[in-house]
């Protein structure tokens, strides 16, 4: 069944979006504070709108609406549309919010009416091809309305080989998107989902690093009371093609993973990996995963390390190391020991 | 070209390899101390041996013997196969040895003038059908003499996208064994692959810890002064299908890999893993990588914290929670809560 | 200057507050659901009151009155008490509230001309001797006027010498008190106090627990595919002493402290830990710590495992561990082992 | 009853250890290749040599002498002092040596008849007067033999209030010496006292980070996609002293601790850390706790996170964060963010 969607925020991911639907048959009318980014859009079939207003006016009812802000704009923004918009209509908010922003936005939503869906859409820059992996909140009813468009924009099943064991009829989870509870629930789960992706980056991030240093038996390192020597330099002598092993684990390796071809390209593309000075930013969902976690009383050790480690590439472990320095020299009289 | 390999230890992998090489092309000669593992191959075309000396004799110099033993046990199997190979034999190791013992033992045989090397296998019991992953170190004139072998065990191109910026003739990364270096080098980056495993796997395992746990608002906690209630119940609220979950990331998403889709399975087969105890087996891997990154001063939080989590799983943390049961009862008063 | 102050709620610590205060010459009313515990004071000079309302009645204006009940009561306990109490009354919370908590009530106080003060109060069994560290939140003027009874609660300068550097008049922090700051500050203290201890604790319990296993050589461990030999048993042949390590640690070490001190009292009463369990319970501090690391962006590793490690005291890691074992015998086969 | 010792290396430690004992009416033979060390404790009492033949010729057999060098240096000099003594002489290493080459220096050593004591000092700058913790590893009788020359190095009982549950004669451990069982216990036991150590100050370090940070909402920060906006801001209003805080936590906490003291200090001295950078040393002890908790199978997360931060501290984490940085930007788009 083709449908009518509206988008807000025409960034990367939102016009990947409006394609993938354009493509699927569906109607797209569109709306961003950029007006080159809608114009772009029109030309490549979707309906042009200059304002919230036009774009409301423009929305067939009951309306669906597709907002892919900035986190910190999405609630400014659904407040606004919603001036627009009358009962039964959707209102679903596809960006990175903290799923208790979900919660509050939907309840004070309903006072009007209307219908709120909270969307974790994961894919990246590869979405537009590969399509994106959705997990969705809110009223069932509500959520199975919109489904032609989740199941449009969704990779679907593809070449992917069933799970072992199920049977009978493809579900939406194999199809590439889910309804994961009421409110919030879609944003929890994509929240958890980059959690484990902090995770994963991290366990490879360090791999790689043992296995960068692995010929460090071959430099001579000082020796003074601070430091101790390698005890057994003749184990490190290894100089490793860090690029060719994050190939050949693509092939028959436990590791095999998207973040591993991923991975495998960049070092491809810069081995030395002399473009970045290793600032790590971390959005949102690395922290409130670590605060449910916290919160729900479950270990997350890992989770957690990696979410520190970002924290730490940006300086942010600063002050307590120079406290460590600070308490050294208290008690050893250890003069802090230069960089070079 | 076709080649002989001799192969000692007809456990899973040992016996998958065989198969996989006889459907190469190449020729096999087997022994086990178990006579009916030999029987079960020999009927699957390897040439059956008896003893060792039976299993050098069958082998035409130059030799090709690949172990396939218990860690524990490779170091005895390697001794005693020398006595009965000559100069210029070859001895691989594709077992789970500590590159160190590589190192060693290579040292060892070289006296005599045979070669050694360590090959990293990875691939479980699915290497039969995909493919094996070899990660190889050695001489690099006796690797190459072997090639035939590693190219017929590994995975081969496949159906994989080649990785963007790769151009040219197809490498033996590209197809799933790799030359990594002098002895040893093979099994470190087999060992470093294991380290990463672990940290995968335990992202994972956290991230659908905390979804499982989504649902803890709508328990009622106790109250008391040992245990702080749950500040905000009305973000707990959520029952999550981890199984439909792991299915649904498979697609588009982030996370998707081998491991997710094993865990898919896992959740498919017994969504409530009713079949374990949570007791999590360590072999040296692991342990090897952590003891790597301390050496070479490298950072390794996420690698470090899931193995301290199947130490863990095993109860080798309950003299550290004891002392700290009583700390408390020293300086608080505090009684432990029971279990219950 | 001496004072009149209410307390409510008489367990160990508010019973030892009003203790301290009476031998320093202050007037204590005190008030508990419990009249035995009311009783009990009495007997010790305190002035009873069977209510509420009777508690305030007894109070001169302006006056000031201590809660020190359980987190989970505190809310209610203020807000029942603000009935009775008139503008430029003091109500000071001593127990171990969230210092956000604190924000919100000094909020809704501030309406009806009520003073709000938080006090973080460490000290547990011993304070009654020692004196109770307090770290205080709330209006300055506010908390000047009440000094007096901060001075008598706290230890004072003992015979802790004086911190090098220091000169001149003796400070409040020297006296065992200190003003933090505006509502919220006091508690926001006291929580990174605890969340410090649950981190120093958790380097002694981890440090005597490598101790404890230094002896891991003399057995027998059994060899299989699922767990590395120990690989150098002759190192681990150590039967250590751990109570006298902790006795011989409190003088001259670098790792001396009142934790330590205990964990010497805790080891002398039962070397083996036999009356523990080893469920290790975390108030909420432990967790507001690190949610306050976490939003702040500050690296908190140590911190959080501390946290981490309890709840894996109490089984919380089990849906990840038994996870881990799931994986584990999809890709490998890996059945698990049993706990014998 | 008064002895006499010999001392090589006069460093910091090695002076004050012979200072002590000169104060405490022992007899010192002292040897350094600076031979103005060696005038300056000669002009204090000692006896000067000038070779290591004078330094074995002044002493009487049985021999005693202390090494005090420098990690890298004690196993040569051990070796080059051997040349000189006789069976039943005693050499004893005071310094950082790994506990195993205690072990392999010890069987050495025995073929001449020499015996060998391994002895953990703890006490840094201060050890001079408040006296040096000493645990010690060797044969028993011999290690009895030298008890007066530890008996006067340890701090004695001082006025450490004794141990609750202590009766009867005051133990060794009581005065700040213990004998911990064969060689190499005493540097496993300063070994994991260190390991401690370093998670203590890493405690202190996180724990004064999250205090130095609770005024983040005060200053605005950037909205981006990249970034989680701070949700709360109203609840990082706190400019928080963290000097007084320091202070105030030496008086009746949980936390007070003999690096809490050296911490006020340090604050109290250089409130703004303003000089150090921050690049935190680590000795080999850290390193080696860990290698034994992993070898031990003992989780033991917080010891190895805070060896971990030192080495991040130092930049040993940047290979990670650049390929986690080349990772986000290959599935995400992300340029880093640059520093200002």
């Amino acid at each position: 069944m083709k449908m009518q969607l509206g988008m807000i925020g025409l960034g990367r991911m939102g016009a990947n979006l409006v394609r993938r639907l354009i493509r699927g048959g569906h109607e797209c009318v569109v709306y961003d504070v950029n007006p080159e980014a809608v114009k772009a859009l029109a030309a490549e079939g979707a309906t042009e709108t200059r304002s919230l207003a036009e774009f409301a006016a423009a929305l067939r009812p009951p309306r669906a609406a597709w907002i892919m802000v900035p986190a910190g704009l999405t609630g400014e923004t659904v407040s606004a549309l919603a001036e627009h918009f009358a009962p039964d209509d959707v209102i679903i908010d596809g960006g990175n919010s903290y799923y208790r922003d979900d919660i509050l936005r939907a309840a004070s939503l309903v006072e009007r009416g209307i219908h709120y869906v909270d969307v974790g859409t994961s894919g990246g820059v590869f979405g537009l091809e590969r399509g994106f992996c959705l997990m969705i909140g809110g009223e069932p009813g509500v959520v199975a309305r919109l489904e032609p468009l989740f199941e449009t924009i969704a990779p679907g099943v593809g070449t992917i080989p069933r799970t072992p064991g199920r049977t009978g009829e493809i579900t939406q989870a194999e199809k590439g998107y889910l309804y994961c509870g009421p409110n919030g629930a879609g944003h929890f789960v994509k929240m958890v989902h980059n959690g484990i992706e902090y995770g994963m980056m991290a366990a490879f991030a360090e791999g790689f690093a043992v296995l960068d240093k692995a010929n460090i038996g071959t430099t001579s390192a000082e020796h003074n009371a601070e430091t101790a020597p390698l005890g057994n330099p003749e184990y490190y002598q290894y100089d490793l093609d860090t690029t060719a092993i994050a190939e050949v684990w693509r092939r028959g390796s436990v590791v095999s993973s998207w973040l591993l071809d991923l991975t495998a390209a960049a070092l491809q593309e810069d081995p030395g990996l002399t473009e970045f000075s290793g600032r790590v930013s971390d959005s949102g969902e690395g922290r409130w995963t670590v605060l449910a976690a916290v919160e729900e009383g479950v270990p997350a050790h890992v989770l957690t390390a990696s979410l520190y480690e970002r924290f730490s590439s940006r300086g942010e472990g600063l002050f307590a190391d120079k406290l460590l320095s600070a308490m050294r020299k208290q008690f050893g009289g250890h003069a802090e020991k230069p960089a070079g």
